[in-house]
């Protein structure tokens, strides 16, 4: 399905990013979960533009509008709609470019693949603006999901060269390892590290990328099925469902292919008479099911393809060489901001597994 | 869903390892394609085991009988069911260490998924057996992507810490560049050295991971959608169904994320009055939709769970630690016999893409 | 899927009837479609209430606001959502009946499915308000299976015990035919009585139920296929998740069953070197595949439940009998504005059958 | 999907009928369900052909060969498939009418839609005997529905013009109301007179239909939901899945468009502190959802197409107009033997819908 996906938990994404409103269409949500809106306001903060120097000064409030699913603060259980209405658009600093694809954007396949018909401003369906409803439909999965325990977080693993310290995977992700919220790595020093980069890549009308790590705690063994309806595969066809993800990896990932299976295998031991392992190069699943240690999940995230630096590219409507400047307000680090999307993403994923094991 | 795939083409997979036999039922293929039966037979024979000294001496024949939707050779259009039966299983190699749940296998979550229903003898369901049907697909949804000049190839990327020469991804991946289809890497020397580490890892009662690197080559640009039904989330979905899989990337994928959008972005250019990109790093799809150049794509390989070295594990029956030391004839590096695996999964996911957005 | 239908055109649809707005997401549209909102509002104006003596005097206007899926009145290809804002709406006529259960209405199910949480106000997500985007969808699918010359008609085939004249299923079922658009049957002599017959039981408090036909001219043969993705089950599944819809039937339908084959069976004959059948008892539909004759499809709609006729019910807070006359301004008959909204139903199920068996 | 369906129990129906076997995948079981092997062979015994004077004398047995997804007699959870090979074929008698296509059969439809590939020798993909697989997923989806006490029942409701006595629907299908289960009706005269007219159709080189009724009992109440993934729809695309349905309906059906509300509408009463209806017209199913009440449903089924006696028909190789007699051995009324497919599309469709709703 295109902008639909799920099997029990289904989603619907929809919208333009200069159009009127962005929204998302939830079905399958039981009935009778007190929404917690604060928590999922600080989610959709989280990825909101305009609140750090290393984002966009591009202001925007994202406030859901619920226009159907929920009674008195409770989901009904029949379709949660929620619609983000837009409000600080500048689509004229894109018009000058429209018939100039930017390199790395969807601009050029979009037009293809939409026959020309696609909406350029702002991205159109393309626009990262699209991971708001998604946030927001992964804020809802989260609060599902913590009636079971499972608690989803995420750090900035990687920005350019610059990795945060190594952490146990074999133990729970504790938000308190964080040291900074607004810029969640475990490693002070990590962290400012990470910042001047960024803002050197700012000046230098450049931008950059990272690796986001996201850890899902106390997830019960048993959850996903061998063959298709895997946990990795959930997981994966919704991390690269984020714009601009270009790689997924579980536990030790690509690493894991440089090892011997003498140091890549997760012995297995006992502690508190429940069976562990004692390494977690499986990030948490084996087999596509999850073995009750922590799922452990990273997405590489290309540096952001707008950049006010002069690059090359073609005019399609004359099919001519031409050198180009974006103009416009964009992020020279995507990563801070793709967090929640990333968080949201697994929570879906993980969600809609659970749900499609449930036996009468 | 569990052991189906698909929208368009769909594929559900069935069978144990010491089971009767294995299969697969292909529904939505076109009606009147003429099976090419020499060329499915080669790439199930990339698969099956006892052909090298570096892969498991245990043999299998691997063909399969073809009992319904085709008609005189050409396919009816109704459901298409391959079965390969068992031939050559040794159960009692695995009956010893039934209750002994071996590392990085599934033993232990196939145990609590199923509630001990599972069959463990040769992995059951969970076994890499099971990617002999999806092959069979995959060769038959090559057949359908030639008639669209679309061709899949597959090297080997990397073999524990060695790596092949990396090559030039602006450019349609030659078959001609292989040199030795039975170990197909760029560089002779690489082979070489990977050969023999894979035979000292052998030697050692040991095993190896590595990456295969899969190349699409005459992609037409234009598909794929936005949001979910991106070809990046499909191809990764079919890819983390391969067990043994922990990463999937995209063009230069994790690398990507230490770039600078100035290095990573793929600039524009025209060449035979058609749009290219001057690098690559995209690997050939921009906002989930190919641009035209060539699809690359490439997968992480875990080293062989079953390895003869002495292990840490536990008795599940009395919860007691114990060591085990894996008996049965075992690949001390699956990534060669994954290829053609790995080749069918992308060339599935990408030919569902493809039937999605048709139009009338 | 509760609420989302569709392999290739998909359909979600939300709102509940007196929140802010009913609406659908259409996702799988061809790109570049041009709209003719004229012929989209002029369907819309069919289902609207308020027109007729023998409809619900409440007025309400159904525009649809588009707000995504649309540049400069062509389709993008991304997902289409349209909205219609309620404007007209009076709960209080509904606040008193909350806790006594309408009979054959969906207070008592909703109620027990959704544990309490669900809106009962209105109907809430069961309300026959969410036709109206259902009918906007509908409106979409039949300019496109315009494009195929397939047109989608329909007539009140009886209203109570009264039946419509019959016709020749073997010709296109010509809109001429039609006496009266607004009360769409093709004797006029019978319109009349039906219309008579309508506005007796209104004042008797009470309402009557009817069977509407549908027929798709020009099919052509080929649309459809064996086993579950048949014609007959996709139409069958979408007309049943049309509110008060209790009984479809194809062709001749429930008379085949006291057929012998001899009457019953649809001889080939060739005409204009075409081959057509001679009677057309099988509605058009062999093996579950459109033959090119015209496609008849026949659906039940039961009385409009809401009647201002004492009946018996049940106090749910108290589960003490009590009396009810439901108060409100309801449809006498709501099959002519149940019309629009078979004719959308059968066209989308239609188009999604096609473009589930395109091929490369 | 073409031969699959289903969200969470999902089946893939496969084979030809003269194919070396037909057979069906069932995805989704719960693990350990000990099949009672005796109650699959029972309801497959229904089904089987050659056991009756109103059956066609042609002897099959319809064993089923479980290759896969059973362990020691217990469900594994994963993939469960079973064969029934073909024995007593007698392809001779269908050959020589291949280019004649055969009236109200899926002859001519077939090959419009798979361009002359389909196998025509006895019906291939479109046989009736493609539902002796449905029967056998249908009598594990009983043993399922049976742990929540939900038992799924089925008569004859009429032969030709012959209708069986009328029952309580209010009151559960107790199947002591039926008086030879051979030949299900609730009256033993009625049963004579339908027995004697099929013979007399026989006789007449022709054939009857009839109807089907299938009561599901002790339906617990809220299994359904709203628009699209209702009761009605699921059970609906499962039964015109069945060949020869041309009609479903539920309740009071047809009949209840030609009724008032005041006599259709099912009153609410209280009987033993639960809610009930005074009459039972909805067949248990309000907006989509059961009530708790008897789910009452028919389906008409058309008179056997193939029939001795002589029919106008095309012969496609020439376009030229034929006569034809078709030989062979066939059902002078199918009704009898569909009895346990209608029962066990039902069965599959609640299981779904069922397990489509269940919450973490």
């Amino acid at each position: 399905m295109s902008s639909m996906w799920g099997k029990n938990i289904k989603i619907s994404i929809f919208g333009e990013s200069h159009g009127k409103a962005v929204g998302v269409t939830i079905d399958g949500l039981p009935s009778g979960l007190l929404l917690d809106m604060d928590k999922i306001d600080a989610l959709m903060k989280e990825r909101a533009p305009g609140r750090t120097p290393w984002s966009t000064p591009r202001k925007e409030d994202d406030n859901v509008d619920i226009i159907s699913g929920v009674n008195n603060g409770y989901t009904t259980g029949t379709p949660l709609t929620g619609l983000i209405y837009s409000t600080n658009t500048k689509s004229k600093d894109y018009k000058k470019t429209q018939h100039i694809i930017r390199p790395s954007h969807a601009d050029y396949t979009g037009n293809i693949r939409y026959k020309g018909h696609n909406i350029i401003s702002g991205g159109g369906h393309f626009s990262g603006r699209l991971t708001a409803p998604l946030v927001f439909a992964g804020a809802i999965a989260m609060q599902i999901l913590e009636k079971k325990d499972i608690s989803i977080n995420a750090r900035i693993y990687s920005i350019g060269e610059i990795d945060d310290n190594s952490i146990n995977y074999c133990k729970d992700f504790i938000p308190d390892m964080i040291v900074d919220n607004n810029f969640p790595t475990v490693s002070n020093d990590t962290k400012d590290k990470m910042i001047d980069y960024i803002l050197k890549c700012k000046e230098e009308k450049d931008s950059v990328g990272g690796v986001i790590e996201v850890v899902a705690n106390s997830m019960p063994s048993g959850i996903g099925s061998p063959i298709f309806d895997n946990l990795e595969s959930n997981i994966a066809s919704m991390l690269f469902a984020v714009p601009a993800v270009k790689g997924v990896e579980f536990g030790a990932g690509f690493d894991i292919a440089k090892q011997k299976a003498s140091d890549a295998n997760d012995e297995f031991d006992v502690a508190d008479d429940k069976i562990v392992t004692i390494t977690n190069n499986n990030g948490g699943i084996l087999g596509g099911i999850s073995n009750g240690m922590p799922l452990v999940v990273r997405c590489a995230i290309k540096p952001t393809p707008s950049i006010a630096k002069k690059q090359n590219s073609v005019d399609v409507n004359n099919m001519e060489k031409v050198e180009l400047e974006i103009k416009g307000r964009h992020d020279p680090c995507i990563v801070p901001r793709a967090i929640p999307v990333a968080k949201a993403a697994v929570a879906i994923a993980i969600l809609d597994t659970y749900l499609s094991q449930l036996e009468i």
